[in-house]
């Protein structure tokens, strides 16, 4: 047996623990098998291929959890969930392909798998499907409509944001408010989408779908935050090798930022030589490393994450509560304490 | 002033006029540019730059006249008919990082232009934009959302006939059903999103959006044929450019596949050999032209697309008729006496 959100009472405390014993993920996978089939025709193949990968399905459990958290029907908002789902993981099947990634969660990466033109357009399969999904939940017209265009928006907000992202690159000068625009565009979408396309399906007022909005912004930004911090948070090779991913890309990630925002002269011209393309990815990140280390950017960078978790937690004590409430508080605490 | 619908009836007979004597392309034209304006962000910049080069409309202006021929309101439909071009455009876009395509009507073609990053992120944009877009219609929340299913049903039935056509190819022995299937699912999905959303938010009735929804589908496949038909009707370098892409690219058109049907053993050989992909584009195409010549193939498939429009046109009679069925016809026409 499944164990239930109520079981979870004394997990408390352990975001991972509380997420892991909701439901919710395990009836979303099962809904993906149902809808995805083995053996129906090619794009079928490729869209199952991404979309069963192992996967935390976070963004769907935080829809569920938002429509549950103002009242409303898990039943009734699960093709929404899935719509979410099929929303991220062709954004990340888009993005290998621009990022040239061979693996993703842990397999070849679809375009590795299928090539780039079935990447493509399984990517378009996917966000086009997700909005016939979403015609399916079992609620009336109006709010339905006003989860499409949630879910809408904040799809083409990943879009600008990408887009942003590639216009900061090579640029340890980028002021943080910048930074912050790009990762609550970008990050932020996808939780955006989530929230508020729960809140809104669960039948919540205007406050409380404003409340479920905000709460995403800033839980997408922490994430964002703490993605940027994970390589210098641990010393095994895989975040190493990450940071050294950041770094050959020119990517100026938050703790880099803050440390500009604290660096006198020479560390910054140290800066900006690590994200210039001038060296190796491996030498960048040492020296992005070194300079962090010795400013105590990553402290500082961390703090600021986890002050934007705790004001996430103060949007919360808009909604109800309950069951939903309680693990969209997991999920936020689980943006800033995950290790990959 | 532009000429009103209504002024076109003795136009009736020369369908191309009738289309450019609508207003409705010049209304979608003005509704783009105000919502597209210059100087907003990057993707704004390259999304603007697909949509506002020169083409037909076509698509949307099928959406406008199935609303007009069910009784529907021009103005209501506009943001939807917006919503059509978004689709066709973003799936131009990524076709063309597909094809490899330079040029895209008479100018560099988005990828070549931009790159391919953002001629993925733009066609994304695109297709998240148009949902938004048809949120906007000014009309109840319950045929809004049965457009949407319809625009999201057609979106993925024109991905999975792109893989379906890939499928195909090197193939001159494909059966024509398969070909007609694929042609429906490639070709059909727009007009049917069109004509179908159309006639739904329309008002249309449950027997008015069958016959608008079949008559796209009879409109779209007779398209393909006509599309695949063109190297062969003309003498000019372009359309023997494209002649010779599609042999170059092995892709079996649709006079290909009916001379298959029509040759014996030696026939099927030569064909055969054209697609394989041993001799030149150009030494292809000239082989194919020789045996299709030789048969009458290319007489027998104009036919074929003439008899599908016959069809369309009966599917017509059960929409109450005016203006818009009338600019209706005029497209089902034009799908076959077009030179480009």
């Amino acid at each position: 047996m499944t164990a239930r959100i109520s079981d979870a009472h004394d997990l408390a405390g352990d975001p991972a623990a509380l997420l892991a014993a909701s439901p919710v993920a395990a009836e979303l996978r099962a809904e993906l098998e149902r809808r995805w089939p083995a053996g129906t025709d090619h794009i079928g193949e490729v869209s199952r291929y991404a979309l069963l990968a192992p996967g935390k399905m976070l963004r769907p459990v935080m829809l569920v959890a938002a429509a549950e958290a103002v009242g409303g029907d898990r039943a009734a908002v699960l093709p929404a969930a899935v719509a979410i789902e099929y929303l991220h993981v062709a954004s990340l099947v888009h993005d290998d392909i621009i990022d040239g990634d061979e693996l993703r969660r842990g397999r070849a990466s679809v375009p590795v798998r299928f090539g780039v033109p079935d990447a493509i357009v399984t990517g378009d399969a996917l966000i086009l499907s997700l909005f016939a999904a979403l015609t399916e939940c079992g609620l009336p017209a109006e709010p339905v409509l006003a989860a499409v265009r949630a879910v809408a928006d904040a799809g083409v907000d990943l879009c600008r944001g990408q887009a942003l992202e590639a216009e900061l690159l090579r640029d340890p000068a980028c002021p943080p408010e910048r930074y912050r625009r790009m990762a609550a565009l970008k990050t932020g979408a996808l939780f955006r989408a989530a929230c508020r396309s729960g809140a809104v399906l669960g039948g919540g007022d205007t406050e409380q779908v404003a409340a479920a909005t905000r709460f995403a912004d800033r839980v997408g930004t922490a994430f964002q935050m703490h993605d940027d911090l994970l390589p210098y948070l641990a010393e095994t090779e895989v975040t190493g090798k990450s940071g050294s991913s950041d770094a050959g890309n020119m990517r100026p990630t938050f703790p880099v930022i803050v440390a500009h925002g604290m660096a006198g002269a020479r560390d910054r011209a140290l800066l900006a030589e690590a994200l210039s393309g001038h060296r190796s990815p491996v030498e960048s990140f040492a020296l992005l490393r070194e300079v962090l280390t010795r400013l105590g950017a990553v402290e500082r960078a961390a703090a600021e994450a986890a002050e934007e978790i705790r004001r996430a937690h103060r949007d919360l004590a808009v909604l109800p509560g309950g069951d939903g409430a309680r693990l969209l508080a997991a999920v936020a605490d689980l943006a800033i304490h995950r290790d990959r």
